[in-house]
Order: C-alpha cells, then sequence, then structure tokens
C-alpha cells in the first residue's frame, strides 16, 4: 500500500528547531494517535489526512468506515510506536496529517446556531495537557470555541490531541495575537465577559447571566493578565477551602462550562 | 550536613521489580518532589521525612520554617535531577520520606468534624494524573476521604504527589482491598452512595441530597464494577452533548465535589 517499507521512511526525525518538540513532525504534517484522536480526526471534514499505521485491534475499534478515509497499514504496536514521541500511550494507531487551518472567531460564531454562545479564553496557559482537556470539556458541553494566544499556548500536536481525546477535531481552537483584544471584539458582540479569579467579585453561578458568555482562564502560576482582566464584565470565582491554593485550571473551566450549561436549563 | 556526598549516595536505582515506576523508591523512601508537594510534606505531621535537595530558589519558595524539619542540603538543578525521574518538574525540590502509613477510614469519619462528610470512592482508576487531580481537587473542596482499591489504585509515588499539588499530605488517601464492601460499610454508616456514571437516571445535582455522601467513579474505559455499582442508592450523570464520550474523570470529580459544595450552602 506505500511505496517506501514501513517502519524506515516512516521514522520521522525529531528536529528541536520545529516549535511542537512533543510530537514528531515531518514537513508534510503532524502525527497523531490514540484512538478517539484518529476517530475524530478522520471523521473531520477539515482535517487533511496523508496516512495510517495500526495494530489489528486499532484498526477494529477505528472501524471500515472511518479507515476509508485514508491510506493505512496495518503493523505491530512496535511499528506504531516508531511514529510517536517515546512513551506516548498511542493504544495502536497514528495518523500522520496535517495541522487545522486557522479559522476565524468571527466566521465561527456566526455559524453557530446555539441558544447561548460559550467561547472559553485561556490567557497564557501553555501546559498540553491542560489545554487538551479543557478542549474536551468545551466540546462535552457545547462551547463554541477555544481561544488562546499563538505564542504563548500549546501547539497543535499529539500530546494535546491526546489529552483533547479527539475534542481538537471537533472544537474550535482558535489561536489569536492579541488575547486583549479578542476579549474587547468579544464585549463589542454583545458576550458577557467573565474572568475565573480566586478573588473574583462573584461566585462563578450568579456571574454567569443568560445570553452569550466568554469565560477567561489564566494559568495557576501567573493567573490572568491584567490587560486581559480590565477588559471584563466582571470577576467569578469557585468556593473552595481556605488557605488551600487554586484548583487545577482545567478543573475550574469544567466548573464553569458545567454552571452555564445548568444556567440553560434553569 | 550529609556523611555521603550529595549526588552519589543520593542516586536511587530504578528498580523494575518495585511496584511504582515512575517514583524512584529507596529502601527508606520515596522522592517527592516539586514545591507545593514538598511544602505539604513538611507541613504535614503524619509524613516522615529524611533529607531534601534544594535550589536556593526553591528554598526560598519553601521557606526557612518549613526547611527545619528535614536536613537538606543546597544544590544545583542537575543534581536535584538526579534524584527524581527523567522529565519530572522538580522545580528545584526534591525529599526523601517514607510513603505514610495506612489509616483507617472508620477513624478518618469519626475525626471528620464537617457538617457534611464527603467521601470519594475510586473504582479501578489507576492513571496516577488522574488520582493526583481528584487528590487536590477532594482537598480544594473538603472532602474527608479518597478511598482506593489497594491492587488497581496507583501507589504512593513522586508523580501521584504532584498532580495532587500537595494534597496527597492533606487528605487521607485510603486503600482497601474490596471497594464493594467499603461501600456497603459506608451505607451503614448513613452515607448516601452515588454512583457517577454517564447513564444514571438523576442528574448529579438531583442526586447530592444533604447529609453524607459517597461520590463513585470508575474508570474512563470500562466504569463501575457491577459488584460496586449494586451497592449504591443513585446513579447520577452530568448533562453532556449528545453522543459524546465521557468527560475526563477528574473534571467529572471536581464538578461532584463543587455540586455537593453549593449544596452545602442552599
Amino acid at each position: 500500500m506505500f511505496p517506501q517499507p514501513a517502519g524506515v521512511e516512516w521514522r520521522e526525525p525529531y528536529d528541536s528547531a520545529m516549535k511542537q518538540p512533543s510530537s514528531p513532525v515531518s514537513p508534510s504534517g503532524l502525527w497523531l494517535y490514540g484512538i478517539h484522536p484518529l476517530r475524530a480526526a478522520l471523521a473531520n471534514p477539515r482535517r487533511n489526512v496523508h496516512r495510517a499505521i495500526l495494530t489489528p485491534q486499532a484498526a477494529d475499534a477505528i472501524g471500515r468506515p472511518l479507515l476509508a478515509q485514508v491510506r493505512h497499514e496495518i503493523g505491530t504496536a512496535e511499528q506504531v510506536a516508531r511514529s510517536v514521541p517515546p512513551g506516548a500511550v498511542h493504544q495502536g494507531a497514528a495518523l500522520l496529517c496535517d495541522p487545522l487551518s486557522q479559522r476565524d472567531l468571527g466566521d465561527v460564531l456566526e455559524g453557530e446556531s446555539a441558544e447561548r454562545r460559550v467561547v472559553l479564553v485561556l490567557d497564557q496557559i501553555t501546559d498540553p495537557h491542560n489545554v487538551g482537556a479543557i478542549l474536551r470539556s468545551a466540546a462535552a458541553f457545547g462551547a463554541a470555541a477555544v481561544l488562546v494566544q499563538d505564542r504563548h499556548a500549546p501547539p497543535e500536536s499529539g500530546v494535546l490531541a491526546k489529552a483533547a481525546s479527539g475534542a481538537l477535531d471537533r472544537i474550535p481552537y482558535i489561536q489569536v495575537v492579541n488575547v486583549a483584544r479578542a476579549v474587547e471584539w468579544l464585549g463589542k458582540q454583545g458576550f458577557w465577559r467573565v474572568a475565573l479569579t480566586s478573588d473574583g467579585t462573584q461566585s462563578v453561578r450568579e456571574a454567569l447571566p443568560r445570553g452569550d458568555v466568554a469565560v477567561v482562564l489564566g494559568s495557576e502560576g501567573s493567573g490572568i493578565r491584567r490587560l486581559v482582566k480590565e477588559r471584563c464584565d466582571a470577576t467569578a470565582f469557585i468556593s473552595i477551602e481556605p488557605g488551600l491554593d487554586s484548583l487545577n485550571v482545567s478543573n475550574a473551566a469544567a466548573i464553569a462550562l458545567y454552571e452555564l450549561r445548568q444556567g440553560h436549563r434553569r
């Protein structure tokens, strides 16, 4: 099925000059791995895919209709492992594909039919595990998009896609140059902008009215930057035990998304 | 300060026969790392500590009163790195200590003064990152204990402690032989036992009454085992978009804990 022998030509080198250290990138794309990420990538019409290598068990789990979307080869777990970073939980499945093309927030929001549009804004959250987990919750709770700053956010990678468990191909992951300006713009579009911080003035339940909402989250270390926070309409906290550190940021995001969905049903 | 030269005697070997592959274990204990885990371990009267190695910056961050609890040496980041697994985010701080001694659930619950006692029961959740994140949320939301099955749960390790961000030393992590029996016992103590599953019959908000509650969570792959689920009083779901997979288990736990705390204030 392939012109080159598997396991030789496919072994993409790690290039420290590339910006995705956790995911080997070849000139022709990046490797995703894991059953959920592959299923979602193959089902995503916006995802340009090149080739896949799978164990028989993984091929069964993904299924024929989706695998018909890509040229693929059945191999051993060891062959799959050669295409992904050491230690990656690949579940016997790896896919070489292009990164998704960037989307415009205005276009995405126009196309969103939900009664209440929810956008998550991540201010300099760089850990791909956290951002991936946030993408997963955002998709699960029906958010319209996740917005990040292009220079201070994890790039599309195998690690990010695995942590997102398929959500990277289900929810727009929008990289902007200036988060503060994007938050300002969201306000002009009628979004109520809530900054989630431990010193917020309202509980997260009180701070989330009906209508379109943007929830802004900062990194666990440095929080939301002043210029971004100043552009928010309200600050909200999640009540925890006194004297303890903040919640994990993906858990805080999940709680805010959960409350938004509950509010929708109130 | 030490009889042996630093960086030689301290380099503990990886022993694949030991049961904690992600944390090097010496006959005399295990290595914790990271600022929050070290602060919490040094502040925990139940934690028996041996020695620490820190960069000057990490020593400043932890502070003199806590460091007075342990013999310690100031070194370089490279020296700290030798005591922890490759790639571990040690933040310039590593501590050799004993695992915590096991505690009895009955004793823990008797000592718990909260108006509503909350216990999380994890049925065969093995990923230390997920269990660590759950410990962190459990501590943040004031739960009384996290209960796991000893043979199908991550052992105490540096990875678990780092993901818990100090919570491993703040909330009892109780390993039992038989989870189903522990759930039965909790019922006899008056706990309302709620199994969190995607096919639950009530929303998580409806399923959590006042009074003592045990929330049971299963692994993302196989869910809660039948024998455990049968012993619960109710099953609860978190409403997400149709057709999507479940939430990450630590996010689901955080939402349940958040709801319990909200309910407490209603």
